[in-house]
């Protein structure tokens, strides 16, 4: 147990907080992409995003629901479900002194794995692309709970 | 302030690990939930996910809102409104030092209160099982918040 | 690297330790909010949530989209979407060892300008109130990650 707070100061650290950053930097990326699509479409969830649209006839029909927009929104949702996970779990994990070339394994295929996710997602390519990006990120994070599990379980 | 860095050695770091990445793992466990109910019940949000479904007549109708499915989305946005909040403010908490039998109660009725929660949300059973357990996981989280503050406040 | 270990006893993680503390509070308040609105107006997404309310034709009634109820959620979602980041980004960005009062700037602008982003949201102000306070948090963010990755990247 001694040992944990060492941990902190590891090059296990220094590559799990670059990996969470890039990671986390990319859900941000979605959160703009939403934006781009809401401003140059015209696709509004608020009655005062529509100010510069003239009439109150013309403002109205800005808030509708728009495929393109709700796609993005799925995604960024995903993002939300999956990335969140992996930054919790792959703290605690970076803590419990794994070996560098197996963290770097997890952390390289869960943040190459998003990257995919998100193309895939955006761009509507053909399945099992996003779901199978999806699965390895998942099983990533597993993974990586199973280790901070039986390294460090206290009831 | 000096000992705030040997918390993270602690007993009490080590339950909260333990603790936090059971609760997420109970999250991602109702994101495959949806994936199954999405599979089973062949209810899907994107097109090209319909890839099995044959004719492009049979493939438009599976991109629906199934109740089943909402329910679970629902049961799992609110485990991503709940369950953030006590992993970031549980991990505070734990490096304030507390006393670790007041430390475990925290997490365990915590954990406990968003077990309860899955269940009563996707079994649907009557109220108020769901709200409270709703209720006893916010008061764990206010309770850690308080202590933070008082504790370590930095404005 | 020897001195990461110590960053997390500076007075900058207390800094930190105590916004993000209020910040997630702030959005705790916003599912209060949600669930206040759902209890006073009698709008609800489940059916066993309407047990009060008499009739069964009462009760289907009960299950209904209001667009209090759902701007408050889309404040939520934006705070999900926007304080997740900074939690995560913020953590590593203090164990970078900044400057403390380029540190507490940074905090400060930040949690500021989600306590406007959600007043300007759930009071429909006009825009750009709710816009501006949208973007001060996301650039304040990407600051502290520009420094995350520019102090300890590893690939």
């Amino acid at each position: 147990m001694t040992e944990i707070v060492h941990m902190i100061d590891s090059e296990v650290f220094l590559a799990f907080s670059t990996y969470a950053t890039i990671v986390i930097l990319k859900m941000m990326l979605v959160a703009l992409i939403t934006s781009y699509y809401r401003l140059t479409r015209k696709v509004f969830a608020n009655m005062e995003d529509t100010a510069l649209g003239g009439s109150t006839e013309d403002r109205k029909k800005m808030i509708r629901v728009d495929p393109d927009v709700e796609r993005v929104r799925r995604c960024h949702q995903n993002d939300l479900e999956n990335i969140i996970p992996f930054v919790v779990i792959g703290l605690l994990y970076a803590l419990t002194g794994p070996n560098l070339s197996t963290a770097l394994l997890h952390f390289r295929l869960f943040v190459g794995s998003r990257f995919l996710h998100t193309v895939s997602y955006l761009m509507a390519l053909p399945q099992p692309s996003r779901g199978l990006s999806w699965i390895v990120g998942m099983v990533t994070t597993f993974s990586m709970a199973y280790r901070v599990l039986t390294t460090a379980l206290f009831l």
